[in-house]
């Protein structure tokens, strides 16, 4: 068994949908077992608060919304990371608790040490095998965002929001570089696909 | 000013809202500002909550339902309580923390130091001014909750359940004698009314 927990993150706009998509690719491939979800959500409590947490129309405070991003975790830990780990079968989730460190945390002011404290009581120990940090200057996530006809709640914070949270995911990889591979994905697709392929050679080797 | 953070608590069919009109009752006759509220609930977001966790069709783990019901407080405490008690309005809630240590943890077991990381994350040194516990012995509260139609999904519990929380919230009581009121709330209506009418004549004396 050879199970991996891979998370994929980055600010709004980094390309995570199109990445995901040469990471399936590369599982199919290599015809490893693996499950694709995303935070928040992954089960059903969870999508009801992903719809609750992204609803422009949700008036909610910082504390409040960095519980319920945890709530939504806990239950997704619980239903779906962990069976499948025990299962031998690798979890590939968009978003993870880097994203409440950027977002939460650099994003919106909350201190790095309550998320962790939040962190520790969800998850004990475990953390990602590996992280796919997804980069892109901020005015290319911004256009890209901007080409969206919806914006959700957090797409609709301005560009000193996305600034910070990207310097908060760029921080924490820096300091945990065995973890992450941060990827700059402004790019020519061929070179970001080839890059991502050889990180997940070296994790399953 | 001298308004005070009060809250109810009990198992279900204790009593709470019988109780709740006698304090209704003595703070209108006293010309005291009050703002009553309750948990989970009292904001639009804890309402979305209180549905969410209150519906017999919700799956969730324990570690989801107890950070929910923070996000849940978390809100209640910046939109009604917190701002109620700066403006010299008394607030009187209908449940709070204890019922998490009640349910949550001696209910369903987490243990009481998980629950107390929480409570203090979400409320800093905040606690209420005032208790009161409404206890019956079991066999009345579950003839209460018999004679509702529809039972929410805390209410569908057996009785081992309750026979815990309801040592929960006695062994709560026991070790803070001089925050909680006890009242045995399986007596005739005015005795009951007249011992919480002391109790609260002693806290604004």
């Amino acid at each position: 068994m050879n199970a991996k927990f891979i998370t994929l993150d980055g600010i709004d706009g980094a390309g995570k949908t199109t990445q995901l998509k040469v990471i399936r690719d590369w599982f199919a491939r290599q015809g490893l077992p693996v499950r694709f979800t995303r935070e928040p959500g992954g089960t059903p409590v969870g999508e009801a608060l992903r719809q609750l947490l992204l609803s422009p129309d949700t008036r909610i405070g910082l504390r409040a919304e960095t519980l319920l991003m945890f709530a939504a975790r806990a239950q997704h830990l619980e239903d779906v990371i962990l069976p499948a780990l025990h299962d031998g079968i690798s979890v590939v989730s968009d978003r993870f608790t880097d994203a409440t460190f950027a977002y939460q945390g650099a994003g919106r002011g909350l201190p790095a040490d309550d998320v962790a404290a939040l962190e520790n009581w969800v998850q004990g120990s475990l953390r990602p095998d590996l992280t796919f940090l997804l980069d892109v200057p901020l005015a290319v996530s911004m256009q890209r965002i901007e080409e969206n006809r919806e914006k959700d709640r957090f797409e609709q914070e301005q560009a000193a929001f996305f600034t910070r949270v990207r310097e908060g995911y760029l921080k924490r990889a820096a300091a945990a570089p065995e973890r992450y591979a941060v990827i700059d994905s402004n790019r020519d697709k061929a070179a970001v696909r080839s890059e991502i392929e050889a990180v997940l050679q070296r994790l399953f080797a």
